[in-house]
């Protein structure tokens, strides 16, 4: 009878969501069984392991983790929100790119979402559902187990669908003359498609050369955006008042910083089979998902706020009677950067 | 014993969330069981398997339809969200094609979360729930088990619905005179409806001179669609504006590039039974989802938007006054297509 449990439990996967903790706590293991004690210890060759998922977590690092894909994901829900509901406090023409903006929020709500929930099915605690010993949590390990696993192909899904419309809200914003915005549009959102697409293969693969080869293909549309953003957008901005300017030099800022978390993050597993072991190990994958996770919210909530006040600004200054009826001196305005 | 731990396990599927995950966890299988062994080989004749469902998938093919489904269904909310929100933006008249485009995309979003939860439940990885070993994640393989299995039929349900409310919002956004409209919609809808009920018996038997019987008799009112709409749907375009034209000529063209992936993985099969077997392995499946996925992504999401951007263009040719209160130039718009 033991066999028919165990196989029912293994096959539904060990999710954290106890739902009838006391069934569990009733009927301990027959035999103590501990699954930390039968994972591998760490190496550096971690061959088909290439998204670089560490293989145990004490419990202060599965913490971490947890807490920090969980605040992502109450800022981007709230900051969709509050782009929504704020809508009628800039004029109609404006309202596009803040719809944008929550968009882009909204969809990485949606893929931290599953990132969490990925997260926290991938590890089992040592000896889950047994009563805790002296120790308490803090002795708990966490190993990764046989399942869906952590999933950090989100990621890529998420930036293939928000980098395009970050760079199209960061262009709506400025209400250029069309054929202006259109042609900045035009080679923007093809170079950033293929900035991502380019490094999900590397991303992937568990060949270090097929990383750096894959991860130099996907830097020069990188490089390319910088050029059309710095270069080519600098023309457009004459014509824009000058607290405005100011906002769209801190935006672009904001995105060469945030965005420069990427490919540092992706370097990882590279470094790491270049021995340097740490770059591999239980740390590393902390402050991967924690470099991530924080890039993630400056680069679409933080950036979403500036884009809010970029469209406050040029509201005032396209109509006075606006910035009467809003009491004039922007004064209430987050200083979001 | 071990075959009914399996038809249990099966029968549950492999949710990750888990009712009672402790007392999965609490013992694991006692002779490490992996369910992957003791599946039959692919094989290019697998009678009964009409949907051609790969039974068994490596880590990176299980992780491609994962991220790809989870891509169209993050797609498909948040078009229908943006489509939603945005009805503001456009004359009344021309609302309702939006709402419509919305209600497609919010339909394709529902069977696309049964579709995710499905695939995720129809495969189990092996020695699942155990602890991992050094190689990580990239060692696994996916089965296919025995309980509800993956159910593609999810995909007619929605086409049968969401194929006659896409032409209905490509007339409906044209805003033409009403006798016009409701001609041209008297032979769309029911030919549209004729076409997905007739593609599904082929779909579902194994039997290949089923599939090309029906195969063909669902090909007849596609090609009765796209006369419809290429020769008759002509006439009605003279009054429109120049650019409206133009938009439409592409919506039309995405139609036919999309709509044709559908008979191409319809054909899959029968390409199988002919001895290609590469068309009835692991890859082809992958292949499948994948195209579907991006042609549902296409038809739906990319269309609703070239439909927003007619939409505003009408609406602005429309009304000088719309068009100076969104700032006239619509050089914030999405340029869709």
């Amino acid at each position: 009878m033991a066999g028919l449990c165990t196989q029912v439990g293994g096959r539904h996967g060990v999710g954290r969501h106890v739902h009838h903790p006391v069934v569990s706590r009733r009927s301990p293991p027959p035999h103590g069984f501990s699954p930390v004690d039968r994972v591998a210890p760490l190496t550096s060759k971690r061959k088909g392991n290439a998204m670089q998922v560490a293989t145990e977590l004490s419990y202060a690092s599965f913490q971490t983790v947890y807490n920090v894909l969980s605040f992502a994901l109450a800022s981007m829900i709230f900051t969709a929100l509050f782009l929504l509901i704020s809508q009628g406090r800039v004029l109609p023409r404006y309202r596009n790119a803040l719809v944008v903006s929550a968009t882009v929020c909204g969809i990485a709500a949606y893929h931290y979402f599953r990132i969490f929930d990925s997260f926290r099915d991938a590890y089992i605690a040592g000896g889950a559902g047994q009563p805790l010993g002296a120790d308490g949590l803090g002795g708990l390990t966490y190993a990764l187990v046989a399942g869906d696993g952590f999933n950090e192909g989100y990621r890529y899904v998420d930036w293939l669908l928000t980098v395009p419309l970050l760079l199209f809200e960061t262009i709506a914003v400025l209400a250029l003359a069309r054929s202006d915005a259109r042609s900045l549009l035009n080679r923007l959102i093809p170079a950033s498609v293929l900035m991502i697409v380019l490094g999900y293969p590397g991303e992937i693969s568990s060949d270090v050369t097929a990383k750096l080869v894959w991860g130099t293909l996907s830097t020069i549309p990188f490089i390319y955006i910088l050029y059309v953003l710095f270069a080519e957008l600098s023309k457009s901005l004459d014509r824009q008042p000058a607290e405005v300017r100011g906002s769209v030099g801190r935006l672009r800022i904001l995105l060469i910083a945030t965005w420069g978390v990427y490919p540092i993050s992706y370097l990882f597993p590279v470094l790491d089979s270049f021995g340097l072991a740490w770059f591999g190990g239980e740390e590393s994958f902390v402050l991967r998902q924690v470099g991530y996770s924080i890039a993630d919210v400056l680069a679409k909530c933080l950036y979403g706020l500036v884009i809010y006040k970029i469209a406050r600004l040029k509201s005032f200054a396209d109509s006075a009677e606006f910035a009467a009826s809003e009491g004039e001196a922007p004064s209430s305005e987050k200083q979001a950067a």
